[in-house]
This record gives C-alpha cells, structure tokens and sequence, in this order.
C-alpha cells in the first residue's frame, strides 16, 4: 500500500494510491474506532492532487555515517554505535516543494536517504520486533547547511526550514530494506548511488538503539544516512532522491527571501 | 493569566486558574471560531488535577552558554551569536512527573531555565515585535546526561524521555523577562540562582535569530540557556526550578526501567 498526505483545492488528506489504466487514483483514507485504516471514497487522479510530505513527525532521528563508503569518502573513524542527530518539524516538506537555501549560506549540500516511518508506538524495541512498530519506508533529503556544521551543535545546519523533503508516499510493503538502491540526481545526473545493504547499522539495529532512550510515536521518522557522493547544490538546481520499489523524491532548490511564508508539512 | 494543561481521571483538557479564598480553581479554556481563548465552567479545585506540561510543543530550540556567570565558570568562549540546539518532543513532562536517569549514565544534570512559549507563528520577526508572537513563560529543566555529550551531536544527551520537564503553567503576564530571578534547588539546597538579566543574549535577540531559519508555531518552546551552578542529580532526589513571578517546577529523580512507559507531555 502506497500512502500519501495530499492537498486538493485548500484541503488537506489522507489518502492511499489505486493503480489504474487510465492514470493511479487517490482513494481516501480514514480510520476506524479500532484505528485501524480503512479505504474511502476516490477523491482524485493523482496527477489532480499536490502531495505534501506523507507524514507529519514530531520526531525526527537521524544516523549520521552509517554508510561504510561515507566513511571511507571522508575519512571518519568507523563508528562503534548509531551517530545521533535531530531534525526539527519545521524543517519537513513534500515533493516538488521548493528547498529554500538561506542566503548566508555558501555551501548547502543533498543527502539522500532511506526513511522508517513508525507505525506503532516504539520503545525499548528488540531488533528482532522493530520491524512490527514500522508503517513504511519513504525517501528523505538530509539537506545540510555545511558551513553551519562549524556551529558544533547542528540546529541551524540540518533544521532550518525545508531541510527536510520527505515523500513521495510510505510505501508499506517495500522489497527487503537491505536490498534497496538509494540514487540521487542533481537535474538528470546521478551523484549518490548506493545499496542499502551498504548500511553500518541496518534498520532493526538503528530502531533498537534510538528506542532504548527516545520513545517514537506513529508519524515519527528515522533517517538511516547516506552514502558516499553528497555535494553542493544551488538555486535553480533540481535534486530528486528515488530508490527503488518505493518512489522518487523531487525537489527544486530556490533562494530563501527573508518573508517567504514557509509551506511546511502540516499547515496548521 | 496562568494557563495549565491537566489530567483529571484520565480526561487531558487545557485550562485557566482562578485564585479564590479557599483554593485555587481551574476554569476550562476553549476558543472561539477566531482561534481565541474564551474561559468555560470551573473543572476542579487546582490541587484535584494532574499538571501536564504546560504546552505540547513541536519544535523545541534551546540556546547555550547564554549566562555570563556559566560561560566564566565553564572557562567557555564568549559566544558571538546564540549557540543552538534542538531537544526532541518526546523528551517532555510535567510537573512531578519523575526524570528517568538512564542506568548507563554516570552524570545525569539538571540545568534550570526560562522557557518562552510561542503563541503566534514567528518567521524572520525583528527582535523588536519578537514579544508579539510570545504567549508567556514557564519554568524548564534542561535535563542533560553529561556522559553522552561525547556523542558530538548531543541527540541522546538531551532528548532522552523526560529530560524536559516544563511547567508548572504558562504565565502570560509575567514581570518583565529581564528582571526574573531563577533558582533550581536540589532537595531544599539552592543550586542555582541568577537574574535573567544575566543572559548574554536575551528572549527578543534570540527569537529574531532563531526564527531567521526556523519558523515556530504556537505551543512550541524556546529555552534560553541555563546559569552557573549546574550539577549532578541522582535517583532518589528531587530537583525544583522556581523562577519569581512565573511558578516552581518539581520534579523527583528516578531510575530508569527498561520498559518503563513514558508519561510524555501529549500523551496521544
């Protein structure tokens, strides 16, 4: 199942994606008092609908090199444990939304990710029942501000606004997550490619490590790295993270004005 | 005007205190189709309620190394701008509600501050009308596990479940921010104490800076740095955050179980 978060005319829902000849339809999604999902009404063809990001976490975990050819590109120690790092809510955005790059920045870089949207309530899991608290996998771009690192803490680095496009949808039975294929294209050039099987910490192993201390909720998000081959981007440039079996991720970069109003993931 | 968020037989609300001769009250707060708040019947007497964090904030920025008297003690740098990190949603609770020291630390902190809650969406505000987007303040305890600092990226140092207590309510009418005086008191022993004057940045600087890059709605939560005397807490005590004019923020000390739930601020 295909799940997307979309915006039709000023309105906002949920939905899940029905293949069809004539072009895939948004069919309305809802719950019932168990919570559990359950299928509505068709709203709209897809291509009827915007998507925003599929969605809306509060918290947002994230592994910083846990890819073995990150760490060779860099030259980093390998790690021992999961690298933890935060992103902030503001900071989420849906496909094709614009990736605002703050002006006093020279340097803002792509990384593209493999995303764990959590299902059910997560804590203290064992490795062998993450996978249970999982709803899905999406793409992620850990957009970073790189000179911005040198601030120490990465709050202005990773969490301004837009540094974190997620989407196009949650796909809830992807191919096994160890087998996927992450690639990033700067316009139609591909300048990250990777299996995730490349992984230092796999999916289980990161979920069991951040729940031991930070409780996720449904809705939260857990960035799992990215590989060798992050680079600069600018304005006027169109990123887009895909990995197959899931989806594809597009974004155009744009140069943030002082009093943009910011799209942001939950409108609310 | 004193806002709370409590619990009363398992039933969360928001409310407004009333004082009254034998007791005070807690009057339920709604809104209206405007989005104000429009005060509804009394609920219960105050101390007939569990206080919840006083707000569900999503976005929490914390500014460090903002007291004159903590940069001199720790022999840190003066800083040139706010140095800002994030602590994550779920690391929030409210008063009384127990710090869960994690079995691997060794040094788990309390560091009082003033936080500031947000009551209208701030984006690039001049330091100037910061206040305009200022519902009041409350009391936080920056909880901190020392030992994890050396992860880097302070991720599990400070968003650990439940190493952010706020509350014990919003005060919306609080003497002026630059004239309060914070204590945090280990047991019955002063621990800390400091004027807010003492901050290097203060509460307008510091939301201009902020929200250049990240946009904050209303509920979330700016910390504003924490004075000298922080130090050690272990299961067992209690450690209280008072700040004049705002309220007193308790919370007890205890041992963290693997499978402990979590209290959390929403409890969603």
């Amino acid at each position: 199942m295909r799940i997307v978060r979309y915006d039709i005319e000023g309105r906002e829902g949920r939905g899940v994606i029905e293949p069809s000849p004539t072009g895939d339809l948004v069919r309305a999604l809802g719950s019932d008092e168990k919570g559990d999902n359950t299928a509505g009404a068709v709203i709209a063809r897809l291509d009827e609908v915007t998507l925003l990001a599929p969605c809306d976490p509060r918290t947002i975990v994230c592994v910083g090199s846990n890819y073995a050819s990150q760490v060779e590109e860099k030259g980093r120690p390998w790690p021992d444990r999961p690298a933890l790092f935060l992103k902030s809510p503001n900071s989420v955005i849906g496909p094709e939304a614009a990736i605002q790059a703050p002006p006093e920045v020279e340097r803002l870089e792509y990384e593209g990710e493999l995303a764990v949207v959590i299902g059910k309530l997560a804590r203290a899991v064992r490795p062998e029942n993450a996978m249970d608290h999982v709803l899905g996998f999406t793409c992620a771009n850990d957009v970073t501000a790189h000179d911005w690192r040198a601030d120490g803490q990465w709050a202005r680095a990773k969490s301004a606004d837009t540094f974190c496009p997620l989407g196009p949808w949650i796909e809830t039975e992807p191919p096994d997550s160890g087998s996927l294929t992450i690639t990033t294209r700067l316009g139609d050039r591909a300048v990250q490619q990777s299996g995730a099987e490349q992984m230092i910490f796999g999916v289980n192993t990161i979920l069991a490590y951040v729940t031991r201390w930070i409780t996720l909720r449904p809705g939260d998000v857990v960035l799992t790295g990215s590989p060798a081959g992050v680079g600069p981007m600018v304005p006027g440039d169109r990123v887009t993270v895909e990995i197959d079996g899931i989806g594809s991720l597009p974004n155009p970069v744009a140069l943030r004005r002082a009093h943009d109003r910011t799209p942001g993931a939950g409108r609310r």
